[in-house]
């Protein structure tokens, strides 16, 4: 057995993630380009996120677009988890989401799961979550979802719906299983083993809602994909279409290695930043260049490795030629760190100024979104 | 290590049960007659189920009254799975409760568990669950309760203010823990496993609900008490005070030998039973008398082991003269069994005609009983 030299598991994302590989591992599809095309046909231009490969992966998505094509709508489900501020990472699937939602007028089920960070984090109260869920929900609603057509709802706040539905789904999990896709022990509480169980609820809630069959698409990062196993096990006996899936990347950590990730904060861009965090976690980036400028101008850098170079492919160049550009200053050394990251830095602080202020409106919003019992 | 020759686990009773032995097992407090002349002094004349030693074992009861006399009134809490229909087993905890909530102006709050049944049998549906507990309802409304202080909920219907409390809970109770108190496996499903902290609910709800800490009664089978553990040993961790019990005896089936159970309708009195029904159960009875009348006038029969006689004794024969009269024609051999069972048959129809219209009563009562979000 060859030792892998990273890891994705929905609660450990190290090391250099070879993408190819974890199509393998988890057994999902790699987005052809003939499904490509395919998706083009109902959308125009694709999402930059879709043409770069930043959305990589699938399961049935092939099968979505049939449903669509024969006139069954689908819907969107996603979540977070609201255990701390919302990152720029975070909001990576969520910008896709929305643009899945307005190109294929689909509803969105947002769940915020402040009951599984309740129960794996020790130090959180349920006051925590409840005020971080509220942080939370103001940036998802600043990506600027259609609030017709958006609910956001809390485990807490949305219990007495998804109860009845989460023990019809538990009923068919056994803790073995559990155990084995959630990676539980024994010592794990008895809130978090059942908590697959509520999280598989908004899979099949809008059918239950509507009464009738409705397929069901989750955007979201690759490390979530066994957290569905269970509701795609399940579904067939609860008489529900499996969801489908599609798969984003991580978008990597300002530092060397490894997912932008809220334990690192010094190399996490937080979308509550101010202007000045952001330049002093930018200014201090990794990037793939040389140790000195006379090095980079000689021998030039590598953008792959380059936290600067990558932040611009995963959300703050969408011009490919621009891209490229970028990209190619990098390489051949033109583009020193100094200038390289100011250039970053700016691009970043107007990206977050725009999302704080469409944040502050949300404020006046929120209950056009909120799903509660 | 002696092998027992009787069973008690809140999922099994089996054999002739030595209640003296399953307190030192449980590590529960037999009820003194010191305890019961203190509880004499605010209740006046003791119920027969007390002076009798239905109920004979207890954890705080003693506390309880510590902390009535001091001016602190306590609430009752008990329940009831909804997997069948209600028998007179049943009844009798319920109808002790009453006597409770009566004597020391007790709320009750009464948890209908129909998820735990909807999760532990395979073949039960969330409506077959939902009509039996409707069904049960009107059982436990039959036994008198005040409709002012009594607060009757199944857990389906009153999931979103339980939810909240229950990961509380659940936060501090570990599969292993919850697995060795209740005989989990690891096969057993992921919402079964949560039950536990579904069921400690009710113990710290008032408390919550009232924002101060209120003491706990449960009055319940003997069965029952490991199901309590988990509450008592997470009260102090949440701020509340460890619930109190007190615990009754099993009514003995109408065959040989265990407990009243659905499982043998053929000995067991259900609540809707017909009196032909009645009639035809009791007839065939077993009885602790001879193999033939004029062996049993000769040698006379064992009270004991009657379950004619014990049925006076549980429930349908309140005086203790009277109850000793009955007992004495048994031993005597006065009393033959055809004489005998009519009689308790003749009493047993009463008692049921007089529920049943009771019960009949509770269907326009019911919204003044229930509980939900």
């Amino acid at each position: 057995m060859v030792k892998e030299k990273f890891v994705v598991t929905p609660w450990e994302v190290r090391g250099k993630v070879d993408y190819n590989r974890l199509i393998k591992k988890f057994g999902t599809q790699p987005i052809s380009n003939d499904l490509l095309k395919r998706i083009e046909r109902h959308t125009g231009k694709l999402h930059f996120m879709l043409r770069r490969g930043i959305f990589f992966s699938h399961r049935d998505f092939d099968w979505i677009l049939d449903k669509y094509e024969n006139g069954e709508k689908f819907f969107l489900y996603t979540g977070r988890g609201p255990s701390g501020r919302t990152h720029l990472g975070h909001l990576i699937p969520w910008i896709f989401t929305k643009w899945l939602q307005d190109k294929f007028d689909a509803e969105l089920y947002f769940q915020i799961t402040d009951d599984e960070k309740f129960l794996v984090k020790p130090k959180l109260t349920l006051e925590d979550t409840t005020k971080l869920a509220h942080e939370n929900i103001l940036d998802v609603i600043a990506c600027g979802f259609d609030p017709k057509k958006t609910f956001i709802f809390t485990d807490t706040g949305y219990a007495k719906t998804q109860y009845k539905l989460a023990i019809q789904i538990a009923k068919y999990v056994t803790f073995s299983t559990a155990k084995a896709v959630f990676g539980f022990r024994n010592s794990s509480n008895i809130g978090i083993t059942f908590f697959p169980a509520v999280q598989a609820v908004p899979c099949f809630l809008p059918s239950v809602l509507k009464g009738k069959n409705i397929p069901c698409l989750i955007p979201a990062a690759i490390d979530q994909d066994p957290y569905w196993r269970i509701a795609r096990d399940v579904a067939p006996k609860l008489g529900f279409y499996k969801p489908a899936q599609i798969h984003c990347k991580f978008i990597p950590s300002l530092g060397p290695e490894g997912k932008m990730s809220a334990s690192e904060p010094g190399n996490t861009i937080f979308t509550t930043d101010t202007p000045g965090q952001v330049e002093k976690k930018i200014m201090n980036a990794f990037t793939g260049q040389r140790a000195t400028a006379e090095e980079q101008r000689k021998y030039g850098g590598n953008p792959d490795i380059c936290s600067i170079c990558q932040y611009y492919y995963f959300l703050f160049e969408r011009d490919e030629e621009k891209l490229e550009e970028i990209f190619e200053g990098e390489r051949s050394g033109k583009l020193l760190a100094g200038e390289h990251k100011r250039a970053l830095a700016e691009r970043i602080k107007k990206f977050i100024m725009e999302h704080q202020r469409k944040r502050e409106k949300a404020k006046d919003m929120i209950h056009r979104f909120i799903l509660a019992d």
